[in-house]
């Protein structure tokens, strides 16, 4: 199964075409819209004031109710999309964002309103993607739960603390980072090699560094690792029933890029939203002088809790590609 | 560009098949053997004391001292192989190791001795690859440079902090884990995009954790970013002159998966070598019955300091991928 | 540049997806909808009665009539569906078709209804990508042309034969195959490699033989080579000018899966339309026994000339890839 | 499973490595050796009289006699190399051969003598490779066979006419081409898709122009089709106990991209040789003008029957991919 994401922030329509896709799969549209609603913007006070439906419409590869196996392609139509706030960015590249790297690679042709193509909008149509791989794992045993593991600073927050540290930088005209840790359980031992371009870890950052601001990845105990010694590090191993377990998961559930059966486990490392209030360092692209910038307009002080359906999302379709589903 | 490694420890040969090289490049041997050097062991106190030339033998793909661009494969034999220190074991995984999950991955049909296909020994020809890679690389002005950042939970440790921290290890029977800063310079803005399977961060990790014994990859401030505001992470643009540069480097080079022309950045955590000369608790798979394992043999007590050239040659690859080299 | 087609006859919509689409390419919407006419079906006493506008809408990738260098998605809508011609088919698979295969491989969840996604009317899209493919190549000096080489057995048929031979055949009740020739000038000497995935001819035929009913692709004399000795067949070479060209073009423009400059001549053989308004042989697969079947509906008896576009379409595809555009 | 074939005529060796092979495949050598003696020159007086033993050292991928499923490199060393018959033609593009189309793609650097990469003697690993995958598809029922359909423009001819042709052929300092029929029985329906990189056609004729000197690829009636009626064309369906079959084969064991169940059979088209013994026009590249060509040494007139077992290892690769092996 593979997937293309298509759309920019203020076009049309953003969607995603799946080919590959088992037929036969009950698609259960309450439960993607569910996964949509994670992921959408403008539930409350700690998010961005921009409403829209987000309702998918599949245009092929269902067919009374089912997947058909040929290519399944679905579409959100943008309805909110006021470009008007977005217009004097052209010719200043917001910091932290992709406008300058953008320019250049595209030569200056890319669609700018709203981030285009790059917006966390995109988000929707890999969380439309991700909720059909969900649906085919779930049927397989394989269940992905994510959670914040820091926000700002704070380790494994509460979702008290979670309100707090994003009022605060909202308060500030700022933005805040954190940190995702997900897990994905019921894969059995034995998928993955230790080759390029099949080993598991390898598979699941792809997926994972396509997802916009995951700027690491790291399995178990990840940059734990540099302070541990081997007799820390090695998971035990031991009879449970007629299974081989290990008595610790710092392997993250993967050796030599292959699965042990354990949970894949990992963590993610998400940057702070770079639209921020403040006025901020820039350069005038079309006069090559230093300029200033303040970013009007509405933005998520904080993207943490809302990506937690998106690394679930990328984490569903890495699984589905390592399980050769 | 795209490389095959194959061979097994304990086998014949061991090697890599380069596909896609440009043709005319100069192959310095002097610089590959210098590189194969720094990744070899058994060149102190520090290191295993298994010695093997590590001399490559060019099968195709090179005509008088010149690249042809048909497929380039290189062979490095083995000849320092004594087998019978990995008979006992077939039944015994180690700890940390891929032993258990590539057995039920191949059926037990792996070869078992010394690690196999999953041993440190199979990024030699990784090496070798890297370094042709680096001889296309400085052509165009590209420089890839590493250091350890992190060993044994020291931060930048020295030379004499290394030998230290190592022998410490060695003496407890145990190992040493740590995290390698890399940086790649000269890259221009421009390349990367912000899809699947484009993406510069994607593409790097890739290639990073397809080396043994990688279980993180982060760009520029990495998990730092999960403390930070956006304030702090948005790397303010200035004008240099006609070039458009930032003045902080939190992004690492990289914006919306698109290079931006700064360097790009990044570390790896390496897990601490599994090997360790201790007692560890292990599973018997002939008789499903948890068991007792000790490792004899030679083993580093710590991989870091080798794994420089490797995790540079990695880089190395996946920046001529993403520059379309 | 690649693509995903995606869509069945009688779902919402039709349509593909481009992804690695250069930037700044003008988006001439005339010229797209040209192509599409020449595809299209209702158009004469030769063709099926359906009438559909296939009006394309650009969901993605283009900004102020340009490129933007990010994915493209194009839709066709379906309107004109009559879905209960079909329904009786479920059971009985059409000869020639992809029915029988279908049900196999899809387990019975395909959409049968018009033939599905192996519908003749996925072919819009793939004109739609050419179209745009197209537009790029002739910037670059390459031009693609194409004609019926054969119908019905009727070598280089004139306008006039094409439809005595049509005609005949709607009245039988039956339907015509053919051949195209197709000729892609302008491609300079050096695009390819001899290797598996790179070779010209490799690449070419992918693509021609996901169009729906090419059953062979063959180059230069392509099966004419059976009957050939060498001093025919061998193209001799002679200085142009400054330019090395060869008098004869047995190749088709390709030594050793490189092209040499001469144009790309290659020939499709194209089957007769399966359906066909004679009673059938085939199976009731309900019930596990043989069958009668009268295909009922609109059809064509002869869809080479719909195919001529569609042939060049795929060259265009190939071409581009051929030439790293 | 895919491979990736290196070495040149005259280098030190040429090979093959394999990815993806699975585990536990008992590796016969006697019978990789009869395919490699069936493809081998030398063998009479219809051949070239180079002679070389082809003996393949396997260095990787095999542990105890099966696959460990790993990658599996073999080798073969070149051993008769007289390269002083090829020095003079580095300027003197041979008509019908790469040289030209190779030097240009090359820049020059492509080892020229005996055809370099091109050679046909690439074929031996190809061979080597086709070999394995047919022991792995002879587990699974499916038997691959071919014969000469086509020689010199003699349909299907026998031993003593095939020895006729080309001896005649080599009487006048010439070469003849011919087309091979070959037929994958045994795979059930439902393997391929209709889309790009799917559809089983595609697949296999991606795998055939990869083979040196095919230049046209058609299955079932392949070109035939131009001269048929939808009524000769279809296949009709009958149930055959409990399996649905089909009267005639003319779709070549595919509807739409898919296996139908019966036997894939396709016809390919081999140029002659481009090497004959006759004066030929050719350019000097390095002076930029016409010349005059006599191309010396060993030279078979004829290649197809030595191309047997080549198409047939192609097509067993393919079937491999088809089928998910």
């Amino acid at each position: 199964m593979n997937y293309s994401i298509f759309g920019e922030s203020h076009g049309p329509a953003i969607g995603v075409v799946l080919e590959g896709v088992p037929a036969g799969v009950a698609v259960d549209l309450d439960f993607i819209r569910a996964e949509l609603a994670r992921r959408a913007p403008g539930k409350g006070p700690l998010s961005t004031t921009r409403k829209e439906a987000d309702e998918p419409e599949i245009l092929s590869g269902v067919f009374e109710g089912c997947t058909t196996g040929t290519p399944l392609c679905a579409v959100i139509r943008n309805t909110d999309t006021r470009s008007k706030d977005y217009a004097k960015l052209k010719d200043l590249p917001r910091p932290g964002h992709a406008d300058f790297a953008a320019a250049v690679r595209y030569g200056g042709y890319q669609d700018y309103r709203g981030g285009g193509h790059f917006s966390g909008r995109l988000t929707a149509p890999l969380v439309f993607a991700g909720a059909l791989a969900k649906l085919m794992l779930n049927q397989k045993g394989v269940e992905i739960t994510s959670s914040i593991s820091v926000l700002g600073g704070v380790a494994d927050p509460s979702p008290e603390q979670v309100e707090e540290i994003v009022l605060a930088a909202r308060q500030d005209g700022d933005s805040v980072g954190g940190a995702i840790a997900c897990t994905v359980s019921g894969v059995s031992a034995g998928f993955g090699a230790p080759d390029f371009g099949c080993n598991a870890e390898g598979i699941f950052s792809q997926y994972l560094f396509a997802v916009p601001a995951v700027k690491g990845v790291a399995f178990g105990a990840g940059f734990g690792f540099a302070c541990m010694r081997g007799s820390e590090a090695n998971d035990p191993f031991y009879m449970d029933g007629p299974a081989v377990r290990t008595r610790s998961n710092c392997a993250g559930g993967v050796n030599g890029g292959i699965t042990n059966g354990m949970p894949i486990a990992f963590e993610v490392a998400i940057r702070p939203t770079p639209s921020i209030a403040r006025e901020q360092d820039t350069v005038d692209l079309s006069r090559g002088r230093n300029a200033k910038l303040v970013i009007e307009g509405r933005h998520d002080p904080c993207i943490v809790p809302r990506a937690l359906p998106v690394i679930e999302a990328a984490a569903a379709l890495a699984t589905c590609e390592l399980m050769g589903i």
